[in-house]
């Protein structure tokens, strides 16, 4: 969806609302893109940052005084970075000159559902992208660990054993990618460095461009799973890619095959999945999400040694919010010039 | 050194002997380069391979006859595909008709020493090239695993541990890379593609190409081993390379560095490498290669955690015959037509 920037005969001046923890220095940035901004940034009012980067923080306890001045800065906000952190579902009643906020997340379908903010007028943008980075590295550290052997190579170094033998390859095998969006793609980008084909899954039919070798429809799912060697998750959660992977496609899978998720984790059968690990049908899998997270104490993924399990973290690097300040300026350049925004969340798609 | 292929004077037909274990469908494919081709292919007389690729299999006891079938076929042989498995180095010898071996591994400067062949007018192709990939790959899977704090996961998971927190990444770091020949190289590509800038360092000065950020000699190493986050040594062994890495070198770099070793092990001091690694100076080491070989039951690093170790056997896959053939059928063609060869030992450089 292609979105117009901002209307002419509007004010002269923007009002920013910076509505999570910032460095001063990324915040100075957004603030040099024109002078007809005026950032607002009071990190006193937001929730204290527990890294560089972390956009949820540990919750601020307000003085009445500190709420009012919170709740001036909302009411005067034409443009948010981030959500309101205290009270998201009241933002369209509390902040009414608001037209656009930059989101910190990739996926933000889920929370606009919940907000009950999917049919607003409000323009949202994504940070996607900013994550693919980081997924795929730790999607093709997990995807090497497995295809090289490493458990092996650790055992043997624990048992003193200098085994000699042949060693296992990565290149020369195929992937199957459900999710050809920007996270997808970087890992298809890196597995095709390392010589490792892939099939893209999309929504809506699309030409074959690479990295991918070919490009599908969900539809034809199970005509290409018996040979992935690696399954990718990276899509959003939606009413077709939710439980999309279930006990009949982790059966279709080669032997020894790998699954990975860097996408959401309903989108696979979880105790299907488990039960071909514990069954060895499945080489390792590679998670940085689950059905339910965190993960309860009792989940058998704690317990399963062909398992890499990451606490939805991949993405939280230091170095995620220079980048999403990246998005935000240029997208504030756009919205001054009265061109399309970058990353505009789809209110009928719904991501 | 470029080298003429074959003298137009030379006989109608070739004898090629195959002198290690190689699969019929490869043969058939040497065999197919051309009619003037005999090619001699005598599985019963080899050593019995341990797995698909290998070179050294296990010694074979040969009757009398067939004693005698091999020395025939020895002293009939114009090329051979690997060195002679029991006498090699009575070559010139026992092959005078011999002009050219096409060896099956990348590094043979020592074997040429150790076999007196190194000022000897035998031209010796290597198998240089076919090894980077699955090295890169071994390298690639070190590197992330230790960059990505794959240890602190699996340690998490078992102690059922969801730790919120930010991830590291690997993106944005800086290589060093002693040796930027094939292996080098193709490592410093995947880094490339990973976010990860490199220096490399070589013999001969040389212009700055990718994907090397940069390129140094061996002299301006230590100038540049304070920004290295990764050290890479994928070097052969020379007069030069030989306790390059000591320990002043080891010092030099900067906190949680990673070393990997893909080269030879006598590139680095050992001791110093593993007193770093204890100390936990050193983030990690990723060898496919020890000092001393196998490597003995007394040495620390079995026992070190942040080790990742391979028995000299990362470049052993499966599909490396089928590539060594590539080369020897290329270089077949250029022989036959006069054409200068592919990956000839350097006698004046010894690599």
């Amino acid at each position: 969806m292609a979105i117009a920037g901002r209307p002419a005969e509007a004010a002269d001046s923007v009002d920013v609302l910076i509505a999570s923890p910032l460095d001063a220095e990324l915040v100075d940035q957004i603030a040099a893109v024109d002078q007809r901004l005026r950032v607002h940034c009071a990190p006193e009012l937001l929730p204290e940052p527990r890294w560089r980067s972390d956009h949820v923080g540990v919750p601020r306890q307000l003085t009445p005084d500190q709420h009012d001045r919170w709740t001036a800065l909302l009411a005067d906000a034409e443009v948010m970075f981030d959500f309101d952190w205290r009270t998201p579902a009241q933002t369209l009643a509390q902040s009414p000159r608001l037209r656009w906020i930059q989101a910190t997340s990739a996926g933000v379908g889920t929370r606009m559902e919940a907000l009950g903010l999917r049919h607003s007028p409000l323009v949202v943008t994504t940070a996607s992208g900013v994550h693919a980075g980081p997924l795929a590295e730790f999607a093709l550290a997990g995807i090497l660990y497995f295809a090289r052997d490493v458990p092996r190579l650790i055992d043997d170094r624990i048992g003193r054993v200098w085994r000699t033998g042949p060693a296992s390859e990565l290149a020369g095998r195929h992937a199957v990618i459900v999710g050809a969006g920007q996270i997808g793609t970087r890992i298809a980008e890196l597995l095709r460095a390392l010589g490792v084909s892939s099939t893209g899954v999309v929504r809506t039919p699309r030409p074959v461009t690479p990295p991918y070798d070919d490009v599908v429809t969900g539809q034809a799912l199970s005509d290409h799973l018996p040979r992935a060697d690696i399954l990718v998750v990276a899509a959003p959660i939606t009413g077709q890619t939710r439980a999309m992977i279930g006990a009949r496609e982790i059966a279709a899978l080669p032997p020894g095959a790998l699954v990975v998720n860097v996408g959401r984790g309903t989108t696979i059968d979880e105790d299907a999945m488990i039960e071909a690990l514990r069954a060895r049908r499945l080489g390792g899998a590679v998670l940085d999400v689950t059905a339910t997270e965190p993960l309860p104490a009792e989940s058998p993924l704690w317990t399963l040694d062909n398992v890499i399990l990451s606490p939805h973290g991949a993405a939280n690097v230091q170095s995620e919010n220079a980048k999403i300040v990246e998005i935000f300026t240029d997208n504030l350049r756009r919205y001054l010039g009265g061109r399309p925004l970058r990353n505009v969340y789809d209110h009928d798609a719904g991501y």
